[in-house]
């Protein structure tokens, strides 16, 4: 059984475990490969609204995740999520209950919608998951990425509408 | 005729006079309408990695522009820019002479891509435009901007790639 609660201080060295080779990598987030750890901190920790684990039963950190809204002003009703699987949890489902719990979470915070703005195209297993999930691409960027071993690399932008019935409340006009 | 050049410290009030109105009335662009003067020197002078100033030929500050990765690591050959016209500028072209100076100055500093991520859909002079500078739509984000009086707009993300030759080199192969 995998469980979901908010990441704690503590946390922070299983965090990092999980991020450091995924950032390093710098095959799936646009974050320079030599991102400090307190960088990372800042932009995992920190600056985001939430930040999440996933537990195995013996409290193994499997995976993280983190919650922001996208935007602010008019857009602060899309959030955005960043998520991370540990090399030895992936295949068991982690990502997936993850955003589904990441989806409820940004419902109860006030959100309307979900947006990841920059999905590796090459990263198809992330790009199946998220479609999995219900996240539509709603653009691709093309060549945007410059991937270490396969060059320059599209990469999509996707969405989720939640909980439609509060994102567009009667007295909102929707213009398109 | 309108000179741009890179802004100064002593440009900041001219600056903030053209950025206060549109950054209060919420309208085009996702920062909070209650930005502080603060934080918006910050948003629009420190954090960029270059702002500029269309200037009169008294002097007089008619618009501006920041210039900026759009994202880190392997998303950095990517350029994002922002730009705001004063009132009483509008409708000379101002806009126009900024977005093409921009896009020389993105190719000087290495860029191979601009991108606009959220022009909301409803500011029809800047998308048509950001179109005839040679902009594409690449993406509509569903209802992703509230407008202050007509509710849930889209926001489209618009990509133009810069310097073609310069933006693949040979040995980067490209996949899609």
């Amino acid at each position: 059984m995998v469980s979901i609660r908010e990441a704690i201080a503590a946390d922070w060295p299983a965090v990092w475990a999980i991020l450091e080779p995924v950032f390093h990598a710098g095959e799936t987030y646009v974050v320079s490969p030599d991102i400090t750890e307190n960088q990372a901190h800042s932009y995992w920790m920190e600056i985001p609204l939430a930040t999440f684990v996933a537990l195995d039963d013996d409290g193994t950190v499997l995976g993280t995740y983190y919650l922001k809204p996208n935007q602010a002003g008019g857009g602060a009703h899309v959030c955005n999520c960043g998520f991370a699987v540990g090399e030895r949890a992936r295949g068991r489902g982690v990502a997936s209950q993850m955003c589904e719990h990441s989806q409820s979470e940004a419902v109860k915070r006030g959100f309307s919608a979900m947006q990841f703005n920059f999905d590796v195209s090459t990263n198809e297993t992330a790009v199946r998951l998220w479609k999995r999930c219900g996240f539509e691409v709603v653009g691709t960027l093309p060549s945007a990425f410059l991937h270490p071993r396969l060059g320059y690399v599209d990469a999509h932008v996707m969405f989720k509408r939640l909980d439609a019935q509060q994102a567009l409340p009667a007295d909102a006009p929707k213009v398109s």
